[in-house]
């Protein structure tokens, strides 16, 4: 395996194993709204998070032997969609794939210029990822369409870098926004996991309710509307979290792109050196 | 990757990847008595369970390679210990690593060959993962202790093999009982877990009780004494599970080797083509 080892326990765990590790630590935290140990969806369990955790190893592996971040993102989504589940982690992976490479490279902290660094062909990856997982997508516009099977190829030949097709939706989307802008909030969400008093399980709790207060949820925002989203950010401040979880439970607004952004801290975490 | 490969959902998995999603599905039910997703105990929290299954995959990637089940183990046990949390997954690793070997082979059915047709230097890999966790041992009397720094030699000097370790050990170990007796009951467990009817967080939790109800658990024998052991079987017949789980927690029972069965049949169930 390749890329910096970080000591843990007895062992060092490579950044696949943490990338793994993040994505189990988020789906196995129970957080207000999301899929999680004590809550299935009809359409998604519990059990087919983990699942997905396993199947997106590959991509993390993948990375460790020099893959793209566009590989790695494929490789990673068609993995996870080894359930009957449908899109489990489509989001945590997207934000991840950057990461992962980046901190293989040598540092986590570089993800940006990684993300900036995209090519063409990474976009073409991406839009092939779209085959492997239902994802909802609505009526953006935009000249390079997921839901076209032709534009896989038309980003590659039109010089279309990942980058820019992230540039593109980060008004709508929460994790285009964190490509292009850095990967602030994740950075920033990561270094408060360290430093929260308690155990990992109220820190992942903790630092979920925080993002979720801070700014509308973009996949609220699309399914719900963004009045609701803003709806959802105040609550989020004003509530208890088991209020709040039974508040969104009851309503069934589910903030996903917060819960992938709390997978993208905890690598960010893990690789600052955070033990579990 | 080597191996079979089993259909699921869009994608196909390995032995390598069913033995963690096995894991991950062990320890991701709340189950009476356990660690679980809602329980943490003192030394040993769920996050830490969940890391646990992401460096145990390390034997069984190694498993893909044609290592042997003592190397097989030995490195799952390794890359457990990639947490603060002590021992997790000592005993679900030791009941894995021939039925991932097996199945890596070509079938999980021939767990029960591989075992016995293990070397004195698999003994010798088994004596050497106990630097990397803390299991509780007694005195035994047995030549070969595991406490010696040295029996890791003498048994290979002696030619002792890994199967005629655990037949030594049979009578107070339920991993090493199962070792010798086939895998009757991990088989077993993992035909009744397909047929079950309703998802599969209640299929391994109600397998989980169905074994508890039928031997007493051999890690609350050691810990709490052989009439505990047997009550507390007798409780699983009788109790509803969640008053079977009040029970076990006000009373710090784990029956622990219970679960680690259960992740051996979780492992059978996925080979035998069960859906998650």
């Amino acid at each position: 395996m390749g890329g910096t080892y970080r000591a843990h326990g007895d062992e060092l765990l490579t950044p696949a194993e943490d990338a793994q590790t993040a994505l189990l630590l988020e789906a196995g935290t129970g957080k207000p709204g999301n899929v999680g140990p004590e809550r299935d969806f009809d359409d998604t369990t519990f059990h087919e998070f983990l699942v997905g955790a396993v199947g997106a190893r590959r991509g993390f592996d993948a990375a460790a032997e020099g893959a793209s971040v566009g590989e790695v993102f494929l490789e990673s989504v068609r993995g996870a969609s080894a359930h009957d589940g449908g899109n489990t982690q489509f989001g945590a992976l997207l934000l991840l794939a950057p990461l992962v490479v980046a901190a293989g490279r040598g540092s986590v902290e570089d993800a940006p210029a990684v993300a900036e660094g995209t090519t063409p062909e990474d976009a073409g990856r991406f839009y092939e990822a779209f085959d492997h997982v239902d994802v909802h997508v609505g009526d953006t516009g935009y000249e390079y369409d997921v839901r076209d099977p032709e534009a896989r190829e038309k980003v590659v030949e039109d010089g279309v870098t990942l980058y820019e097709v992230m540039e593109e939706s980060a008004s709508r989307d929460g994790i285009a926004d964190e490509w292009t802008d850095g990967f602030a909030r994740t950075f920033h969400a990561g270094s408060r996991l360290v430093g929260r008093p308690g155990g990992t399980r109220e820190a992942v709790r903790a630092t979920y309710v925080d993002l979720l207060g801070e700014e509308p949820d973009s996949l609220v925002a699309e399914r719900c509307g963004s009045e609701k989203a803003r709806e959802v950010t105040r609550l989020a401040r004003e509530l208890p979290p088991d209020e709040l979880d039974e508040r969104l439970g009851d309503e069934g607004i589910n903030p996903g792109t917060t819960a992938d952004i709390v997978a993208g801290a905890v690598f960010v975490a893990l690789r600052r050196g955070w033990r579990i």
